[in-house]
């Protein structure tokens, strides 16, 4: 068995190998490439791509996999040992029900489909990306049928993202919810505005850059494994043990969007630097799923970083960094602005209270239209008078719509809901934090983090990838992903700042 | 025939793709880095190349080539495809001659050679690196006994990168002109030193590196198709068709390093952006050969970088850039400044004139080595002899000395010779284009470079590894590479000078 397992192993690491390499090929890609470089960056990534998947794909593996599975239960079930076989076991045995040309026909769709989403974007051109949309939806459906019997149709994509969580149990979650968070909402509304003008300033964008690896040094990100760097679309990638880099935005005349997006992408990164060295080069070389990794990011990015004992602490740092912006408010103020509670049309600059609504009204549309029972012509419609319905505004075009979103055009469907179950899962784990760390917040009023990551290092970061989501979340809190500890948390903060 | 073809491309637009990410995966490492990722990158890099190495090595490929090889005759010698067979067919016996592990050997010692040589340079212990050096002298011995018989041991290291050069070839030259280039540099040395004070000053680092953007993007140096980044050891890369990127340094209070550092770059690049599209993605994607490749790197910094006509038109515009450090001085007192004759220790800081002689010295004594009748302790005293007789001059120490450059330590024998052969072929080439474009100083001083980088995509970059470098010297001047030329540059210039 040892030597099987040996075996394995190596053929694992070069898998791992050459998706870290093709990591570094998309954040160049992102951050640095020429625009001349496209087209044959496409190619290069697509050949990296291939072979790592013919090589995890291979009669090799299966054989290995097959021996190995009978010997497994002498492990430890706990076991690096036996959870690596148990995950790889799991992605061969779906990555090879796939056909070799589906994968193409996918590769191609998305890299068509970016061009097409872009153009439909720009010209708030719906009927333009619908056809592309309907391929999409194909794909997934015929992808689907692979994995047939199911108990629901959506479980087989939603799989990709969040290891064997089924859309019953999200779906339950979120109807528990969605009520509460739109009465909080209308609760909200009906107060005076929070004012956030001051946010609405020039700020320096090298002081921005500087102040925002001030707070996450002091997080535990270390930036002698990582690295800020500045794009369109901001993400969070692990290029190999001691790599994982962050990359953020500057809004032009807007404080939000760099210290937010770069706290956020520390949180993901973090979490990957904390996965133990042992797991390093195999598959379970990262987080749990999306929404525990989510999980990680909300939580540095706000229930650290937008309350008020970190500014409290940081405050003053800041107003020495802009003087002339912030030198006449009071963190009180600065706290308040930046909690400001307002539905909007854009999901990624949402605020805490109304964040997950524009993720169930994409679940939902996802579900029917996997389903089939809402045709992709019909998307602004529904979208719309969803919109209308938990968040009373409706998208004046699909640009600020339907439309606003990259992942569909890419070919991703179930990967939404993984963004409100990281907020769930967040104050889930904070719950626990705060038992485990009574002084949490005094810790965090000194801007003393160091506990914090420990629990989040021992609880969470170093298993990588060994515990199915809601394995992992049961272990650690004692129950299943839930959206109680959420709603009570944003009834909390809203309460004592709206005056509800 | 046609679809032997085809699959033979396949394949080798896959390994060149891989060869590509690589690429990438060491230009990052150079740029971005952050330190942590070091050993992670090594493992990738490793992983990428072995995987290119076994798809290159292929039983398939070997049997495309051999039906391919039967047939070539039907095709035009001169021919993209024909020539595409002939340079994979050399590339493929050479590669398959390699048992893989020596591949694995090699790859062992530079990495394992790089770090004990930056040790033994810093500290100047010359003996801490001795054990190793020999390893790297007995694996290139037992590497060229893979290629017997041959007329000298030193070919076989030489052709990897002057394909099918000899080393009979490079002495005669080598022989012809070091009496000639001593002679000079002793008649220079007795005349008055030209005054380079003005460039050892402070000179900001972005405002260098936006006139040096101005000057080699008017050379046509394309940054919709590249860019260029800060490193310790500068160096071109070429990440696919559309991308190829230069990497440039700072000298803290010294002007020359970044812009004779960013030309000779740019000349590197502007090569590979010529390449023609088709080429793109096989084996003759690349420079014919790195003495080529040389020599359009120091055409673009000597040649037209380091002649009176180009400062007559930017050294206004560089005095704009630096009025403090620069407005006092004449274009001419700037034009003899930097063209300074001194005899130095260090070869990546030579001028025109000494820069051959330390090649020399380097090649004398790899190929010595590589006979076995030089011992590798003896080296540090051939060497500081070798400087003495050569350039007048003796290191202080072995950091100065035989410590200085990274080749040897990374495995590299053979490699030297290239710089000097790409100095002779640069004045070979620009004797024929003064032929060609009788105005081209005119030209020069009013900043236009389109006629000039015309001709070089023409002649010399659109064929890509066509031809192996005599072949192509000799189809474009009639001459097969010889030192005559260079000689007569050097004379000319520095008589004019130096008044000799």
């Amino acid at each position: 068995m040892k030597k099987k397992l040996a075996q394995l192993k190596t053929i694992l690491e070069e898998v791992d190998d050459l998706s870290r390499a093709n990591a570094l090929l998309g954040w160049d890609q992102q951050a640095y490439m020429p625009p001349g470089g496209a087209q044959a960056r496409g190619s290069i990534m697509g050949t990296v791509s291939k072979i790592a998947h013919q090589k995890f794909t291979s009669i090799e593996v299966g054989k290995l996999l097959k021996d190995l599975n009978s010997k497994v239960s002498d492990l430890d079930p706990d076991s690096n040992d036996a959870r690596l076989i148990k995950v790889t076991q799991r992605d061969f045995e779906k990555a090879t029900k796939v056909p070799s040309e589906m994968v193409a026909e996918r590769a191609e769709m998305a890299s068509v489909g970016g061009l097409a989403w872009r153009q439909a974007r720009e010209n708030s051109d719906f009927p333009s990306f619908e056809s592309h949309l309907e391929k999409v939806v194909d794909w997934n459906q015929r992808y689907a049928e692979l994995f047939a019997p199911y108990d629901h149709v959506y479980d087989t994509v939603l799989d990709n993202y969040e290891p064997n969580m089924k859309t019953a149990e999200v779906q339950a979650i979120f109807n528990d919810i969605r009520p509460k968070q739109v009465e909080l909402i209308k609760a909200i509304a009906e107060k005076k505005q929070a004012d956030d003008s001051f946010l609405h300033q020039h700020f320096d964008e090298q002081k921005q850059k500087e102040f925002g690896a001030e707070v996450f040094t002091q997080f535990g990100y270390d930036l002698n494994r990582g690295r800020q760097d500045k794009v369109t679309h901001p993400f969070a990638t692990n290029l190999g043990y001691g790599d994982q880099r962050i990359t953020v935005r500057f809004g032009e005349d807007f404080f939000n969007p760099y210290i937010f997006g770069a706290l956020h992408e520390a949180g993901h990164a973090m979490y990957e630097q904390g996965i133990g060295e042992e797991l390093a080069r195999s598959p379970l070389y990262g987080g749990a799923s999306l929404a525990v990794h989510e999980s990680q990011s909300r939580m540095w990015e706000n229930l650290v970083g937008r309350s008020r004992q970190f500014w409290s602490y940081y405050f003053p740092r800041l107003q020495e960094v802009f003087p002339s912006q912030l030198g006449n408010l009071s963190s009180e103020e600065f706290y308040i602005g930046i909690n400001q509670v307002k539905p909007s049309l854009i999901r990624v600059e949402a605020d805490e209270a109304t964040y997950n609504l524009h993720i169930m009204l994409r679940l939902e549309i996802e579900i029917a239209m996997l389903e089939g029972s809402l045709e992709v012509k019909d998307l602004p419609e529904v979208w719309n008078s969803r919109m209308q319905e938990y968040l009373g505004i409706t998208p004046p075009d699909d640009a600020q719509g339907v439309l606003q979103d990259v992942h569909w055009s890419m070919g991703y469907l179930g990967y939404f809901s993984t963004y409100a179950l990281g907020n769930l899962i967040s104050v889930q784990l904070w719950e626990k934090i705060q038992e485990d760390i009574p002084d949490l917040y005094d810790k965090i009023e000194n801007a003393d983090f160091a506990a914090l990551l420990s629990w989040l290092r021992d609880k969470i970061h170093r298993h990588g990838a060994k515990f199915e989501p809601q394995e992992l979340i049961q272990r650690i809190t004692g129950s299943k992903i839930n959206g109680g500890p959420y709603l009570k948390y944003l009834k909390d903060k809203f309460t004592e700042i709206y005056k509800l």
